[in-house]
């Protein structure tokens, strides 16, 4: 069942240390590669090789394609495990991959470029049948060609880029004036942050739950779906706990969107894993498209935990060729899992407080620790700030909580700021026990605090 | 939710920590009872309280249950959880409980006795249809009238205590002359061990494999079983790994299986969790009622990976009088799990090797670990010489074995003598892979190296 000869990790922290325990568990040789500033980190030794690529910024290091091939062909990888973030989604790296004979552990680039064209993927999904937040899907060609459409509309929307993601550059207007004003600012963010200053419109929905359905499908027409992720605890648009199943939906309702998912990941011909991201109103339980990541999620543990299925072997099996090997009826969720995100930064202002890790320990028994450090290592400055993802499953969503609440208390952090101290508060929070939270949860409650 | 105010737990290392996990996850306070030789160790710290009760002796600590009792009344203690081993199957200490007015969580004192008694159990098992390994479940006058008994029932035959358990003063008789010598030393080692000298005797299995189901029970007459476990790889009749589900069972003979325990368990009016274990007769395929287990078994984590259950939950559940609170249809079980105990002896003569553990370090990630001991502690010489648990989950036996593999390989322990080395060949020999082996793998497979 070897899959690869060796895979090469172009990755940091948690993700490469959890690629590279599932490439371990099959017999697959595995080569991380590090920056200056990772070189003590536990992924470094756990993989067969290492090499040093570059400095610690990101483009001297994990973004710097050439030398990430150059890695892979001295070291005799025949594949590249992308993680998420840095090159996950970069269709020119795709694109070099293949050129130098190195399988890229993904989709292939036609379907990147296509779900990361926000415009495009939502023209997809709409022609699929699945529904599309209202919009328009139009190039806005000035502020007053917004400002006219936005009339149509009507208030509140939202500004997004179109290569976006991860939030930057969105911007909520509520009226014609902050339209007017936002409307350039979002153009500059998105050329500045993507290459490409198109922008568009979209209802923003006040009171919406963010759901996002795991699928995978492969190249013999085979697709399915692992169920649903909630991931509606966000802080700054990036999510803080995911669970699964979501405590929102309905059974009628969960087949619904997974069945949606799965039809519009058939209509682009998709292959590999992916999750297809919905926005549900909470008012009208309508739910919309949002986008498709295109690369395997921080939150994936939780579909694993319940679905008993790797999902990095699962991209590793699909990127060799091979069947996905089970059908949708094969696949059951068994319980409730969380995950909680472990970030190095202010609970209050999420401002990012790296530094040296003097003391990390892990509870014993319960819990699915992936963790990016180990004792004594410095949580760098140099990228994101999550420290590690706390995983618990439980027969039931409450149980579930009460196991996080419990392994929480159990891990023990010093030497830097973090968001425990929040995550505690949460899952003892009335309204998060009760499943009563949409995606704007940390902000009220925060405000109502203030 | 809460089932008690406060539970003592008497007992020590990885068990106590369980179960004080369950408690804190309930909201349940918790009473550490610990010897000299146990002052450092994680549960004494874990526990909302803790409280010295004597002398590294068990004897003079876990087994002194006058002392027990007097620290459950002086902490306002309203349940006692007495774990695996030391009190549990203890009808005398279940007596005091109940004078003392505090709940013992485990079955009523009278189910104890009965299941105590292997004679008593067979008999009753018996009655309810549940087949027995065929044997003399009469008394035994003398070594004559054994021999005269042995004759009817041809040998290999068993010598085993009535009173007895995991494997003391069992002895394998291949003829008369055999019988006629281990005859007064079974006598004298259940007189001994156990304080009765009854000795009866089954016919031994060859090729066995030992399968037990796990049962639940509560007041109203509600009986569940969680599957089986297979739990044939043994040394010194004591378990090392244990896996559920079996990989010998088919589907049939699983239902079959878990449906005769549950009627057994009915016939007695058993209450609480518990295990009613089976010997299977890898050439036949027949199968026989053992013995029962009135306590949490060593292995109940895999029961719980696969049904998502909390079996501890469940106890104080029943204990407290309620109901199960969910039907046979309800529970599912999901994947393959596998425990490997990790013991600090030479994995050649299993010899104890008790000592300093001066590095423990445990893999992040996949796995779950129920551990006795943290870095710096010692292990004892006084008590069982398990460190740890090692349990792991994966979709199929396969993917599950090849985590086991993976999570030992992660394993940093130094300091004393352990049998990880065998548990990481043994995962990795064909014939276990292949779910090949009966009780005598260990001995057998020894004996073809040497």
């Amino acid at each position: 069942m070897s899959y690869f000869k060796k895979v090469l990790i172009a990755n940091r922290g948690e993700i490469a240390r959890r690629i590279i325990k599932t490439c371990h568990r099959l017999g697959i040789e595995t080569v991380a590669v590090y920056s200056d500033a990772d070189a003590d980190t536990p992924c470094v030794k756990e993989a067969g090789e290492a090499r040093h690529i570059g400095g610690s910024q990101a483009k001297e290091s994990y973004l710097n394609m050439e030398k990430i091939i150059q890695t892979a062909k001295d070291t005799g990888a025949d594949a590249i495990h992308p993680g998420y973030g840095f090159l996950s989604e970069n269709t020119k790296f795709t694109k070099l991959c293949e050129d130098a004979g190195i399988t890229f552990i993904g989709p292939d680039a036609e379907k990147i470029q296509l779900m990361g064209d926000k415009i495009e993927a939502r023209r997809h999904m709409q022609k699929a049948g699945v529904p599309v937040v209202p919009g328009w899907d139009g190039k806005l060609d000035s502020a007053e060609h917004a400002l006219e459409i936005a009339e149509e509309l009507g208030y509140p929307l939202m500004l997004k880029a179109s290569a976006g993601g991860g939030g930057i550059g969105m911007h909520i207007v509520y009226n014609k004036e902050e339209l007017t004003k936002s409307f350039s600012s979002a153009q500059q963010t998105a050329g500045a942050s993507f290459g490409d200053d198109t922008v568009f419109l979209e209802r923003f929905i006040e009171h919406a739950r963010h759901i996002e359905v795991q699928i995978a499908a492969d190249h013999k027409g085979h697709a399915i779906h692992l169920f649903e992720r909630e991931c509606s605890i966000q802080r700054r648009n990036q999510k803080v706990i995911e669970e699964s199943p979501s405590p929102f939906l309905t059974e009628a309702l969960r087949r619904k969107l997974c069945e949606t998912a799965v039809t519009g990941v058939k209509e682009i011909g998709y292959t590999n894993a992916g999750t297809v991201e919905f926005i549900f109103d909470d008012e009208t339980g309508d739910f919309y498209f949002l986008e498709m990541n295109t690369r395997l999620q921080v939150e994936h543990p939780v579909t694993e935990e319940i679905t008993g299925i790797d999902l990095v072997e699962l991209q590793l099996k699909i990127a060799a060729g091979e069947d996905i090997g089970f059908t949708q009826a094969d696949i059951k969720h068994n319980g409730y899992a969380i995950e909680a995100r472990l970030y190095a930064e202010d609970p209050d202002t999420y401002f990012p407080s790296p530094g040296k890790l003097t003391k990390l320990k892990l509870p014993e028994g319960i819990g699915r620790f992936d963790f990016a450090y180990e004792e004594g290592n410095t949580v760098s400055p140099f990228y994101d700030p999550m420290v590690g993802k706390i995983i618990v499953h439980g027969a039931n969503r409450e149980e579930a909580l009460d196991w996080l609440d419990n392994v929480l208390d159990g891990i023990e952090i010093e030497g830097i700021t973090t968001n425990l101290p929040l995550l505690k508060q949460l899952v003892n929070e009335k309204d998060f026990r009760e499943g009563s939270y949409t995606t704007n949860y940390l902000q009220t409650r925060k405000a109502g605090r203030e």
